[in-house]
């Protein structure tokens, strides 16, 4: 798609340690090297483009300056760390990114010691950064800890929690604030208008005369250091007083493009600073490569590309993904009513809202990444007679849970929640799995909880929960394309707690939750080839069971198999211990539940994760086989 | 143990709504009277009076100004709202406070419409405030939106989330910060030595002027009202830009005591409003008893107790309590082993690390309300070398879920878990009981997860977690006293994943995961009277299961009963689970997996809620009886 970049400097780094002998001219060229690497490896790979491009210069400037591994840089979420990747070993892999058996798309800490704390999720690397530092405090052979976080990071409230913390400790940390003005999409937030008056109001420039400045200091005597550096960061400190506040120098803003600052300022922290230190660094997200600059997302995820023209190649589509039917069925039932009103964490284009917030400005909400805030907030509006609808991926909606038991569950209030990417996720991997949530949601008292067998069963779920007042309730559904399936004109309200039969068979059933009804179907005809074809039911609900058809498919067949896109103590337990209090099994009978497998899996195509899970067709006819005692010879 | 205080004024109230005639002279004594009121009810009921003593005049002032309930006044954590109740038209009911069948010890929706919405956990107020607030902005039939929130509880991230999000929305919205310097424990945190420099800085009485210039301002035309409230607002803010640079208007330190501040700004702040509002109150917990105000946890909670004295009326403990046992466990270890160190997120007294930071200060750390940054924290610990124990209660675990599985599991980090307060929890009800750690913690590969039976037993898992460096470890265990067991010199590490016989029997075999033990144990007495004495076994282990002796039982018995203090989907759901994969009830097996029934359980005594959740010995026995076909006559 692209010649590989002439990079003769980056071709002599292959670990930080080799860059230790270069200027700091030849640590700018091989800044250039480093970025039109990354754009040419994302180009074959497809991938998190914007954000690695934001920090290429960053990159440079922490392994040049700093002592890794010794000294931990941890990268918040994780997905701007390519070209950290490229100049840490890994650069022969680099054009696996994200595919199966290639390098994770996120830092990791079982791929390279050079990635101390793993991430893919938001807000998490201040806290691991202060964990790291009180272990070094405490004795542990461990050097400085660095946390690079965004802005859009910043506003999640665990991030606050660890500055908070770091604060109070008072000891050395240092946490770079890589402030690019757009997260996943435009920051939301008090805090991110000012973060925009800080530098407004200090212009760059000047920030840079005090870096210079601060480096002509370094060839005093280290005695009085301690001092001078604190009193010289108050000096430089033209603003931050939110930070300052909570117990850490500031320093900033300074051009995080512009190794002539980051380097001096860089050398001078690691010489100096005693306690917890900010730094606010200023960021061009895709900075460098037209094409992602001047579009909207700034090159935020995207597929394989031609580097040249930026165009993405992407795989024709056969059906509308499931997001934009969620979003299309949700302004649907929104124009008829309108108590309905929208919430997202900053994902307003991953969950499909955007479509929501153009029509409905006023009843769409993105509360910033803080999805503990968004569920209690979604309780509010309840509380306060709206018709919420909180979309948050699987994945992400374990930051809510407690929030889900505690404000939404106990008091039952009608939040509804739009559970996106749920199951195994693809190129994002184990970090991005949404395995729990059918778990974590069922065994809650009242909840009642949904998943689409296909997108037009998503189309009728989100009518049932506009409809459903009495209480929370939640529908789950995963990344990608729908089925391809006639779509209905209009969505219609189930029955809660009824299932459907999906084709009659015998012998054996099958009762399936979610998305895998497919790859049953297709086990079907396999199996309806040896004569064993199975009734197959859709469960539609996990919670409330439909108690009716489970028991008449254990009486008109000889086994029940369950199968579900999470992990066990889903739907299938729940099943399990309906039939073992109906003494089902006391007088015999097979019972199985496939779920998703005892591991964390990594990152591949979906179609292979599930393969590797056991829950793809040829899987499930396995099941059926061994379970009615057929004996089939292995195939390669 | 006491008289009734005289309350002719409180007499006469029995909403907020018969407030409105009183003079603000009134007012004062309704406030005296309330607060005799409340320490008279406590005595008599125990149970958290330093927080309510603390807010008594702000709670006169909210029912006196804003019109409840379509005025929503949301109390954070709800533990202070005994003043709140009695206003409210619970004061016939208040001296029944965390009984069973009496009010909840916390606001609660469903016991009443002043009651806007129910808390227990920390930090959820903002967000539910401003779900109210944008309601009203959307049409909805509310009034304004007023959080109550304590200064620990700010230090939550899910507060500055909401600040965040409701700086950023600038509608009017209200947030009193409740400063009393003490949450539970003295507030840990940059944002509390923040908070103590803004008063420290703006002596309280500057305030009381400017309050009572505001009140002179009241009589002017409401024209020109919003730009007008918007200055005073900012000349009144000597401080508190944190919270002005998140979007607030600040206002404050005022006496959270004096009605003559309180009413006057809250009048003038009613009428004029336009934005989001902080009101910076301070106050004092236990104000106005002195046996309160002189303990050093301020009377957080209490059992009951002579009011003239102070003096608490105890039970006679019969044996440590859990969270005793562990301290001392860990502590043991801990002197072995400088790698240990201890975690909890404000609760030191409730998690006994306040033993363990007496003797290592340095290796114990409270990050405050922050349970989210408390787990990753640990991780970091756990990357940089140390042996992190992460005490928290199960309940408030659920707010470190997705930390749990992102940063601990997927990344098999070493943490330790000790999870106090698994199961029902008695007095405190619904919010605060222990039901889903079993289930969450259980489906995480690489998870150990281990639940004590008696408190040797815990000794042994400390000692056990304290040993195990591969991966993630968790064991849990219950509120209140042990079973008196002899205690082991010194714990001893257990075989991962191996379970125990602790009686021989025949025909049933009962395996208990915790402390329904020494209930089966009861049962299995009763039922050797019957000639039907079941052979019961201690799992120990959820996670890995011992198969060898879940086989092992199978084989031997006719029937196989799980019990465990959690909800379905936990430890049951994992054995029935493998059962079925190995073809056990294919053959027909009488198996029962007894769980916490799936409603949430209403306060009362932890035996009375065991008995209504059907898991104490008579339930057990029953079980017992009905699965071997033995036909009982049904008991009184």
């Amino acid at each position: 798609m692209s010649e590989t970049p002439k990079t003769p400097i980056l071709d002599r780094v292959r670990l930080p340690s080799d860059m230790k002998g270069l200027s700091d001219r030849e640590l700018k060229q091989l800044a250039q090297e480093l970025r039109s690497e990354t754009i040419s490896a994302v180009s074959v790979t497809g991938g998190h483009l914007g954000a690695g491009l934001g920090v290429v210069e960053l990159t440079v400037a922490l392994h040049a300056v700093f002592d890794t591994p010794r000294d931990k840089v941890i990268w918040d979420v994780g997905h701007q760390c390519y070209p950290h990747k490229i100049l840490t070993g890994r650069r022969d892999r680099i054009r696996t990114l994200r595919m199966g058996g290639g390098l994770s798309g996120f830092t990791k800490r079982s791929e390279s010691p050079y990635d101390p704390f793993g991430a893919g999720h938001s807000s998490t690397s201040i806290s691991a950064a202060v964990g790291f530092a009180m272990a070094r405090e405490l004795g542990a052979e461990t050097g400085d800890a660095i946390a690079v976080i965004g802005d859009g990071a910043m506003s999640g409230g665990m991030a606050f929690e660890a500055l908070n913390h770091a604060g109070h400790l008072g000891k050395r940390v240092f946490v770079i604030l890589n402030d690019n003005e757009m997260s996943i999409a435009p920051p939301v937030g008090a805090l991110s208008s000012y973060l925009t008056r800080l530098y407004a109001e200090s212009p760059v420039q000047d920030l840079k005369a005090a870096a210079k400045g601060a480096m002509s200091l370094l060839p005093e005597p280290l005695q009085e250091g301690a001092r001078r550096a604190k009193e010289m960061l108050k000096g430089m400190a033209v603003g931050g007083t939110l930070f300052e506040e909570l117990g850490f120098s500031y320093v900033g803003p300074v051009d995080g493009h512009d190794l002539d600052q980051l380097l001096p300022l860089l050398r001078m922290l690691k010489a100096r600073a005693t306690g917890p230190v900010l730094i606010h660094a200023l960021t061009k997200k895709g900075k460098g490569y037209a094409p992602a600059e001047n579009s909207a997302d700034r090159g935020h995820a995207t597929a394989k590309f031609d580097v040249v023209t930026g165009a993405q190649v992407k795989a024709p589509s056969n059906a509308p993904s499931y997001t934009k039917v969620f979003a299309q069925s949700l302004l649907a039932e929104a124009e008829r009513d309108e108590r309905i009103v929208a919430i997202t964490a900053a994902m307003p284009d991953g969950t499909g809202l955007n479509l929501f917030a153009e029509r409905f400005p006023r009843r769409c909400f993105d509360v910033g990444i803080a999805e503990q805030h968004a569920v209690t907030f979604s309780a509010g509006l309840a509380a306060g007679g709206m018709k919420p609808f909180c979309a948050i991926y699987s994945t992400f909606l374990q930051r809510g849970y407690d929030q889900i038991v505690h404000d939404v569950a106990i008091q039952r209030l009608p939040v509804r929640f739009a559970i996106d990417r749920a199951g195994l996720v693809g190129a994002d991997g184990a970090t991005h799995a949404g395995s729990y949530d059918i778990g974590f949601l069922s065994n809650l008292p009242g909840m009642v909880v949904m998943a689409a067998a296909d997108e037009a069963e998503l189309v009728h779920m989100v009518a049932t929960a506009a409809a459903h007042d009495e209480g929370p309730i939640a529908f789950r559904y995963p990344r990608g394309e729908g089925m391809g399936v006639e779509m209905p004109e209009q969505g219609k309200p189930l029955d809660i707690g009824k299932g459907r039969i999906v084709a009659e068979g015998a012998r054996v059933a099958i009762l399936s939750f979610g998305t895998r009804l497919a790859e049953v179907l297709k086990a079907r005809e396999a199996l309806a080839a040896r004569g064993l074809a199975p009734t197959v039911a859709d469960a539609r609900f996990a919670k409330p069971l439909d108690t009716d058809l489970i028991l008449r498919l254990v009486a008109e067949h000889e086994a029940l198999i369950c199968i579900e896109e999470g992990a066990v103590g889903g739907f299938g337990s729940h099943v399990a211990q309906f039939l073992s209090e109906q003494g089902v099994f006391d007088r015999g009978y097979k019972f199985r539940s496939m779920v998703l497998p005892d591991t964390f899996i990594d990152h591949a195509s979906p179609e292979a994760m599930y393969r590797s899970a056991g829950m793809s067709a040829p899987e499930i006819e396995a099941k059926v086989l061994e379970l009615m005692g057929v004996a089939v010879a292995k195939r390669a």
